[in-house]
């Protein structure tokens, strides 16, 4: 279960969370259905139906026997959960091909989120246009800051520049940052980050490959 | 503790793995220093020296009193742990802003990856190089795969495609796939698949800022 502090915020495990966000992911991708079952729901997830009710009886809402969830309902719950109704402004700092690819990304309003401005410490970068957005050079951080009144900040740039610009976001009112440089920002306990890490990311495609390579190991090995 | 299997293979709860990666980042980090104490990396990751060494003992690797860890000793078992020695031709499909990003980046041979070849389907692109590499024609896929014994395929492009995608690499014998479109892709479950999924990681960092908003919420309200 997951613990009810005093203040009465719910916090989850960390592996239960991750799979909260993902059946976010299946329910907010089908088409018209009105409701979804859990075996539905784990059989797209490769996990058991059971491990699908026990996470999303921990927000509170049950499903009915032979009807399942109503998708729309279980929607507004994790959309509540994940805070996504909640509008931002961003960001994006960096705009080499990463960034541009993020820039360019269409899933960010279905979250709240919208990229109000662009940065790059390149003066050759510096009034080019990525979409409707102009790239600004990183002196105007703390008025684009100011004027839209941005939360977050998605840094691109190379992990060399990542750590000093994450401070001056800060010091220019950022509460969180959305962090694409493979490298672990020193920044006050008050400022959210996450991290979209692809050495992560990578070590973990790795450690599936090695474990599959010992199991294969193994029953070759075992005489049959 | 890690579950160990019949096999004799070691499961860790997936928490404890993702701590693990986040240590073989830090470690990888650090200039020429022997030695590293739990104290040291818990205050890198804001977490507690008491988890750093119970993470660590699961690898059956343990530091010495006053000294910490051997920083070469705990790598080498990280990179067991990982199969990061082992190398990997890889290849690369979809080059887009994305695509082209992940060919550019730097890291992936510390990770024993190296990417043999990019696919596109579209002709403007076919025979474009990034990199030292020519942009080939998706019919060359099987070709590829055989020719240079491919184990890992990049998927970049629209989830509108990926399915499908994947569907052909694993037709031509790719075993693992690194999945950066926004879609759960339905493969054999044989096949290894690591998703690397913005969405994903945007609703965590919304659910952070969601929590920070009822945190000061609450402070705001309780009477002073």
């Amino acid at each position: 279960m997951p613990n009810e502090q005093e203040n009465g915020l719910l916090y989850f495990p960390k592996a239960t969370l991750d799979r909260l966000k993902l059946y976010q992911m299946v329910l907010a991708e089908l088409p018209d259905k009105e409701n979804i079952s859990s075996d539905e729901i784990a059989e797209r997830l490769k996990i058991t139906p059971e491990q699908v009710r026990k996470d999303i009886s921990y927000i509170k809402y049950n499903g009915k026997p032979k009807v399942g969830y109503h998708i729309k309902t279980l929607l507004e719950e994790l959309n509540r959960l994940f805070g996504t109704t909640n509008k931002n402004n961003v960001i994006l700092a960096g705009v080499g091909h990463l960034g541009a690819a993020i820039a360019n990304y269409p899933g960010f309003s279905a979250y709240g989120m919208e990229i109000v401005a662009l940065f790059d410490s390149d003066p050759q970068k510096q009034g080019t246009f990525v979409r409707d957005l102009t790239v600004l050079p990183i002196k105007d951080l703390r008025r684009i800051i100011k004027r839209f009144k941005v939360e977050i900040g998605i840094i691109c740039v190379p992990k060399e520049s990542a750590q000093s610009l994450a401070e001056q976001m800060v010091a220019c009112g950022i509460r969180a940052i959305w962090n694409f440089a493979p490298i672990i920002l020193r920044v006050p306990d008050d400022i959210v980050v996450e991290d979209e890490n692809i050495s992560i990311s990578l070590l973990g495609l790795k450690h599936k490959l090695e474990q599959r390579r010992q199991e294969r190991q193994i029953v070759k090995n075992t005489p049959s």
